[in-house]
C-alpha cells in the first residue's frame, strides 16, 4: 500500500468532516493544534468547544512512526521493525441530551516486515435511545458496508456489541455500529477496496452526524435529562479509561495525552447505586443497552 | 493470624469513622448498604451525600472469601488457594475546593497455602496545596508510623509518591501520604504490631479529616475555585480508572462495582489543554504536584 497516498485521504477526510460539522453547527470553529511525536511523526487535532450543536469533542489526524513499541511487538510476537501509523479518530458530544454522542475511527498500521493492516469503526451513545433513529443509523452503516461486503455488517456490528461494552456494568455503551481491526489482505486490488471501505465510513460519519444534529437539537428537555446525560457521560468515562483498548494503549506508550484524552465529555457525574424510575425513559433507554439487538430489523 | 479478631476490629474502625465523621459534619448521615459476595463474604458499604462539608464519599468495610482470583494466582504465581480478605476503604469529596479530597485504606489477606499479609495507606488530594496544610498532614502520618517503626514512614512515603501518580499527565495525584502492601512477618508478635499499626491508621484517618473540615470548611471560594475543582476531580477520576492498581482489580474480577466506583467524586470536568495561569493559585498547585516533596521540612 503507499502509505503517502492513504495519509493524504485520511488528512483531506478531517477536512471534509470540519467543513460539515461546522456547517451544521453554524456557532462554533475547530481551533488546531498541530504537535510533533519525539520519536517521529505527529499529528493535526482539532477541537470543538462550546457551539451551537456540540459542547465539546475533536477531530484528531495523526500519522506517527518510529520503532515499533514493545508492547505492540510483544502481542504480536514479533522481531523488532519499525511502523508506520495514520488515522482519523473523532468524539463528539452535544448539549442537548437528545442528541447522541458519537465516535469513529478510521486507522492505517504497517510495518517494516511487511504486515499492515486497516482498522475502524463507527457507533453511537444515544443519552436516551430512540428506535428509530437507532434503526437509521444501522440502515446506513449497512448500507456503505454491503457496498463492499456482505458479511462485514454482521460481523463488525457484532464485533462493536462486543468492544463497546462497559463489563463492570453489564451495559454496552451505547446502541453500537461497527468496529473492526487488523483487516488486511494479500491480494493488492482487495487491499484497496479494505482501503476503500475504511473511507468510507470516514465520508458517512458527517452525513450520519449532520442527520441527528439537525433532527434532535431542537427536542425539548429539562433538568431530568440533562442529569441523565452527565450520569450517561460518566459511563462513557468509565468505558474509555477502563476498557478502551486504543486510550488504554495510548496512555500507556506514552502518546500524547491531550489528544487521546479528548473523548472526555466536558462534564460527568456520579451518583451512589443510582437506578432510574422504573417506566421511566431513562430506565427504557438502560434497558436497551444490551448486546445483539437487530436495530435494523427491530 | 486471628482472621475474625481482625475483621471485627476492621469494622469497628469503619464504625467509629463514620460517626466522628457525622460528628464533624453535621448535617449529613451515612446510608448502608449490606451486600453478599456471591461466592463468599460481602460487605458494609456507608455512603455520605450531600452533606454540609462533605459532597460525596464511602467509608466501606467489606470482608470477601472463597477461591483465590485466577488473576491474582497468577501473579502470585501459585497453586490453587482459597482466600480471605477483609478492608476499610474510604474517599471522600468536600464541597469547598478548600478542603481537600482524601483516601484511607486498611487491608488484610490471608490465603490457605500460609501466606498473609496487610496493606493501606492514606493519601491526600488537595485542590489547592496549601504547605502548612501538607506538612501537618505528613507529621501527623509520620508521627503514627514512628511508633512503630522509624523506617515505615520513609519507605511508605516514597511507595505513595510512586504509587499514587498519573504517569500520563506526568503528575502526582495530590500531596501523597503513606502507601504499604504485602506487610508480613513470620514472627508472630512482629505481625501483631503491623496489625496494630494497620489499625492506628484507621484510627488516625478520622483525626486528620476532622481537621481538614473544620479548619478549611469556611475558608472563601468562587467560581474560579470550582472550576478548578472540578478539573482535579477529573484527574482524580483519570488516576482510579486508568493506574489504580485496587480499582482495576475489582472491576476485572467482577468485584462490586458500586463499592468500587464509590471512589468517583460526584462530577468531574474535561477541557482541551487546560493550563492554569503563569503565578495563579492554580499553577503554583500544580508546581507542587511532583514527587519526592520533603513536606515536613519545607
Amino acid at each position: 500500500m503507499d502509505k503517502i497516498r492513504i495519509t493524504e485521504d485520511f488528512r483531506s477526510i478531517q477536512d471534509h468532516i470540519c467543513l460539515e460539522l461546522e456547517k451544521e453547527d453554524g456557532r462554533g470553529a475547530f481551533r488546531e493544534d498541530l504537535w510533533k511525536r519525539p520519536e517521529g511523526g505527529g499529528g493535526r487535532t482539532r477541537i470543538f468547544e462550546n457551539g451551537r450543536v456540540i459542547e465539546k469533542g475533536g477531530v484528531a489526524f495523526s500519522a506517527v512512526e518510529g520503532p515499533t513499541p514493545d508492547k505492540i511487538l510483544q502481542k504480536l510476537q514479533l522481531e523488532k521493525a519499525d511502523f508506520y501509523a495514520t488515522g482519523v479518530s473523532i468524539v463528539l458530544h452535544p448539549y442537548n441530551p437528545m442528541v447522541p454522542i458519537i465516535h469513529m475511527n478510521i486507522r492505517y498500521f504497517e510495518m517494516s516486515n511487511g504486515i499492515n493492516w486497516f482498522g475502524g469503526g463507527i457507533d453511537l451513545t444515544p443519552h436516551y435511545v430512540d428506535k428509530e433513529d437507532a434503526s437509521y443509523f444501522h440502515q446506513q452503516v449497512k448500507n456503505t458496508c454491503d457496498k463492499f461486503n456482505p458479511e462485514y455488517y454482521p460481523k463488525f456490528k457484532k464485533w462493536a456489541d462486543d468492544y463497546f461494552f462497559i463489563k463492570h456494568r453489564n451495559e454496552t455503551r451505547g446502541i453500537g455500529g461497527i468496529f473492526f481491526d487488523r483487516l488486511s489482505s494479500k491480494d493488492g486490488n482487495e487491499m484497496q477496496q479494505i482501503f476503500e471501505f475504511a473511507k468510507s465510513i470516514g465520508y458517512l460519519f458527517p452525513k450520519v452526524y449532520r442527520h441527528f444534529m439537525n433532527k434532535n437539537h431542537n427536542l425539548p428537555y429539562g433538568e431530568i435529562e440533562k442529569e441523565w446525560q452527565s450520569l450517561r457521560r460518566g459511563r462513557y468515562v468509565e468505558f474509555n479509561l477502563v476498557w478502551d483498548a486504543g486510550t488504554k494503549f495510548g496512555l500507556d506508550t506514552n502518546g500524547r495525552t491531550e489528544s487521546i484524552l479528548m473523548s472526555m465529555p466536558p462534564t460527568a457525574n456520579w451518583q451512589y447505586m443510582q437506578e432510574p424510575k422504573m417506566g421511566s425513559r431513562e430506565a427504557q433507554s438502560l434497558s436497551l443497552l444490551k448486546k445483539d439487538i437487530d436495530w435494523i430489523n427491530q
